[in-house]
């Protein structure tokens, strides 16, 4: 069926049975696609009814569908248009994994980080009004998501507008892992109001039966109406009211029916409505309703099992420095950590398990996180917020004004530094450097592995204000002769390979990368040397000032090079009066798309291929 | 009494009498003081009950209060031992007007941008109970900070953790500007409550009548139930209480004695606490109740008339920009201007008076501002989001994600960009090129003067992606002569002075100042040529290939040296193959604190004098 579904007009003249059917095929698709390429699962699988109903009632593309986050569209673009290349989900020059303008016209606004869709949907929704326009605006927002501050924001500045928007709050009772937050309990009272309205329901048949059924009806109407006052009456529309909204709900989730009927019921209002529906994640799949945190964003696996096809051959980056601080956190009461609804991906679930009251999940709300690490640091504590460093984006004015400007011992671990592949351009990490370097008194360090990276937590608890270490996820080693045994010391270079040619100050994940170069360049009796350049900011001077000058001097980072560590070094050589690096290689500006790590390094530059080309043609321009 | 006062145990022994000439005292050395050296008013003379009855209530500093955005901490320095610097207020090695760990024990959190109370506070308190410590954690938060949306984070946060904090909700029903949104329009609904509660206490005395009191009082008790049930009950507690929060209130901030016996009854509370608490922003001086926006910050003033002491001899940058894009709104009907929160600061009520429907007003939440002017370009408009400098930080990420990855035309008005003055370090304007200057798509401008501000605004209308462009408060013009007429051209920088020793590009303020020393320099016969580097990216490569590796080239900008326009200018010509400029001149890795402009400028070795002998020396050092 799914083949012959072009466009959304195509579904609106399926009967109920065909629904049916059509929303079993996309499931099994969308299994079939994500076993095999690795992607977002059990937030698709719980959105199949929702948006197929979504794209029925609404007159898509014309009204508007805004997906928060964005890794939930998968079902939105199998049925729009592009089943033909579902295929090529995530890959390379195949389509995204999240909405892309360029690829289609039902993609009418692209996401990727929480919590931005409301306010979108209200700026297009008042952009209709301006002009004249008619067209229907939903954003759809998953509990998780409602967390983020902006969420409120917006609904704040939507409930006194009068613009009409409509907000589909996609309650799967998870963000990525379980939710947390008092919204979220409000919002099971909310659920437990939907068992009441079943009830209600099947005492509404009462009144049929002949004779008693009537007073019995009228007797028991009254207990229900005391009993929904007790029940849900001080804690019901309270949240979405105050903040000026109707509030429709809660609605399965997994019934077109039902939700075709609200969605037709709330179009009749003017007002801004949030209509409540209530899905399971990974729903139809059974190994990701038992784990769907484990399917949310997941590697190709066996459909039949659900089990991974390659299981990663260390562990990551985030595991080890979770156990780092575990271990650390055993002496030292003041650690504790910090997450934004990452306990998985940041690896603190390993902290969580030994110190589970030292472990602070504060839900998708990075600027509260910073602020509140800043009210830790300040009241005796010692906070380490994990955070993937896309997201750190989140929380840069809390980093500067609450952290630095008090010179508080924060510690900010950025997971998924650097390029950050299948995902594409909102989740690579390729701004921190110029977040950070510029701010007065924070440390800046990149470890070349995950060896280093636990060095330098166990430095952390040293030192007296704040630190950022950036890494990238995988945690294996790099090849033990290369570090000799040789510690972390923060502001020390340590030259890790030797060769007399040229110079190449590498940072973090550019290590292993320039230790290729190194043995490629090698052979053609080109010798390079390799300096770990862990400590960023402040720089080994010692390092620069003896290095500079003599020998064609490279930096490598997987940073874009406006901002990045080589104009660092650069503006300091220069401070001191010492020649400047002959190439700063980084990425250029532009923003990398989706597909494999290692494609998107080869397209910014920064194989280990292209930077010996470069160093080659430059050391032989030298000579010549 | 002021004078007797040395910590807040010397208040906790006064009568209500004592009270009440002390409050006077306050707002009499309050209206002094910031008349003189101009300062926030009208928030300090409406929370000095409120922060008196605080002091004697609470155990300070044992018990820890903090005051979101800060401004509002002249009463508490006044009571916690810093009345005899008070005079030094704001002034460069005086008292700083926010909250400064460094001056005083009382002051446990340095603020400055609002919203970040409630996280600091949950933060302190979190960290209380890890150490098994006992005292209280209390944030002070203006109904206008509430809008941000990391309040309602902290909220969610706090609500769910049973940790017991303390929030002050002091509701002045003002931001800076009279508030927005629909949390604004439940307080409102929470003051009417109020009022009831006033007129329930009047009805109880008719229970003292003899004979018809009792029964008529029955009755009426009975009318009032239903009237508290129609008016109240929907809307009373559901927003707090959905987040968990304990709610009292609202209690008159201006009666010390509701006050305490408020705190002290949710000190037996042991959850999370709201207390909204009424005041009047101005109160007790007549001109700043009237016109409290004025009063909000400002310049020195008469006190008997409110007058200012000096008028600005020229219309401010933000009029001159707002009037330019009233103009062009007439006929451009995609024209749409943003502020959050500060329509007098930027300028943005001269946009107000003439197109009321195209400028919105999101309240104090930058981070949904930028995502709603996302969404108004996606459906076809122009958005024009104007925002203090340091106060762009805050939607750093929705900067990126949303604006610059879409490539949408959404224009950045940076107003009060560079050093800030006597606000301190908190409102310093200098990461905006750090922020901007890396993300792909983004072109940012930096105009000289406020004329050229208004010809930029001019060009944006005709081009297709982001755009900043930073400016300085001043709307002086720079003397005509200098820019002989020549109108801002895209990615070009004009020669405004000649000269062949030495080469200044200068950008934004800095313009002025390298005019100052190229006349400085003039007169010792050395002449330096200036060009005004407006555009700042892209660059204009014809000047710099032109111009670069003849003689000494500088370059100037108000703005962290690290990730700034002389990095940026740097690194293009190392790309290019040209040479570098022999120096960058710019803020050290420093943050600057409070003070007058010049004096800080000074500090940061930008004025002329110190810009004149660097320039000396190099240009003699060259000669030698």
């Amino acid at each position: 069926m799914l083949e012959k579904i072009a466009s959304s007009a195509d579904l609106k003249g399926l009967g109920a049975d065909q629904l049916k059917d059509l929303c079993a095929e996309i499931r099994r698709e969308l299994i079939r696609t994500v076993s095999a390429n690795g992607g977002h699962l059990a937030s698709n699988l719980g959105i199949v009814e929702l948006t197929v109903a979504l794209h029925r009632v609404y007159n898509t593309p014309e009204d508007k569908i805004i997906f928060d986050v964005g890794h939930q569209s998968y079902v939105h673009k199998l049925i729009t248009g592009r089943y033909n290349q579902f295929s090529t989900l995530r890959e390379y020059g195949g389509i995204s994994g999240f909405p892309k303008r360029s690829e289609s016209e039902y993609d009418c606004y692209e996401t990727g980080h929480a919590s931005t869709a409301i306010s979108a949907a209200l700026g297009m929704a008042r952009a209709r009004d301006y002009r004249g326009e008619k067209h229907q605006v939903i954003a759809v927002v998953g509990d998780g998501a409602l967390t983020g501050g902006m969420c409120y924001e917006a609904l704040n500045d939507a409930g006194n507008s009068h613009t009409q928007i409509t907000v589909i709050l996609n309650d799967n009772e998870m963000s990525i892992a379980p939710n947390v937050g008092a919204l979220s309990s409000y919002l099971t009272n909310l659920r437990i109001s939907a068992g009441w309205q079943s009830a209600k329901k099947k005492v509404r048949h009462l009144s049929q039966i002949p004779m008693i059924g009537k007073p019995l009806y009228g007797i028991i109407h009254k207990i229900k109406k005391f009993m929904k006052y007790v029940l849900v009456r001080d804690k019901d529309l309270g949240f979405f009211e105050a903040l000026g909204f109707q509030y429709f709900g809660p609605i399965d989730g997994h019934d077109v029916g039902s939700l075709e009927k609200t969605f037709r019921q709330a179009q009749l209002y003017n007002v801004p409505c949030v209509i409540h529906v209530l899905t399971r994640k990974g729903y139809g799949y059974e190994q990701a309703e038992k784990r769907p945190e484990a399917f949310h964003g997941t590697p190709p696996f066996y459909v039949e099992n659900g089990n991974r096809m390659e299981e990663p051959n260390c562990p990551s980056s985030g595991h080890r420095m979770a156990d780092t601080l575990s271990k650390m956190a055993e002496t030292d009461h003041r650690i504790v950590a910090i997450t934004a609804a990452m306990p998985l991906g940041t690896g603190l679930d390993h902290f969580a398990e030994k110190h589970p009251d030292r472990m602070i999940d504060v839900g998708i709300a990075e600027e509260h996180a910073a602020s509140l690490a800043a009210g830790l640091a300040v009241g005796g504590m010692r906070p380490y917020f994990a955070v993937y460093a896309s997201f750190f984006q989140r929380c840069y004015d809390q980093m500067i004004h609450d952290i630095c400007m008090q010179k508080l011992p924060v510690v900010f671990l950025l997971d998924r530094s650097g390029i950050g592949g299948e995902d594409g351009q909102t989740h690579h990490g390729v701004f921190d450097f110029a977040e950070t370097l510029p701010v007065p008194g924070m440390t800046v360090l990149a470890p070349c592995d995950a060896d280093e990276l636990c060095e330098m937590i166990e430095w952390t608890a040293k030192q007296d204000g704040p630190v950022t270490i950036r890494y990238a996820k995988n945690g294996s080693r790099l090849k033990g002769s290369f570090r000799n045994g040789v510690r972390f010391t923060p502001g020390q270079w340590p030259r890790i390979l030797d060769g007399e040619d040229a110079v190449l100050l590498a940072t973090g994940s550019m290590v292993r990368i320039a230790a290729s170069v190194h043995e490629m360049l090698q052979e053609e009796d080109i010798h390079v040397c390799v300096y770990n350049c862990s400590t960023v900011k402040p720089l080994d001077g010692d390092v620069l000032c003896r290095e500079m000058g003599k020998r064609p001097v490279f930096t490598l980072e997987e940073h874009m090079m406006t901002g990045g560590f080589g104009e660092y070094v650069t503006e300091w050589c220069r401070k001191t009066g010492i020649t400047a690096p002959t190439a700063c290689i980084g990425i250029g500006d532009i923003f990398l798309q989706h597909g494999s790590h290692d494609l998107l390094m080869k397209d910014a530059g920064l194989d280990a291929d292209q930077i010996a080309e470069r160093i080659r043609n430059i050391i032989r321009r030298t000579v010549d």
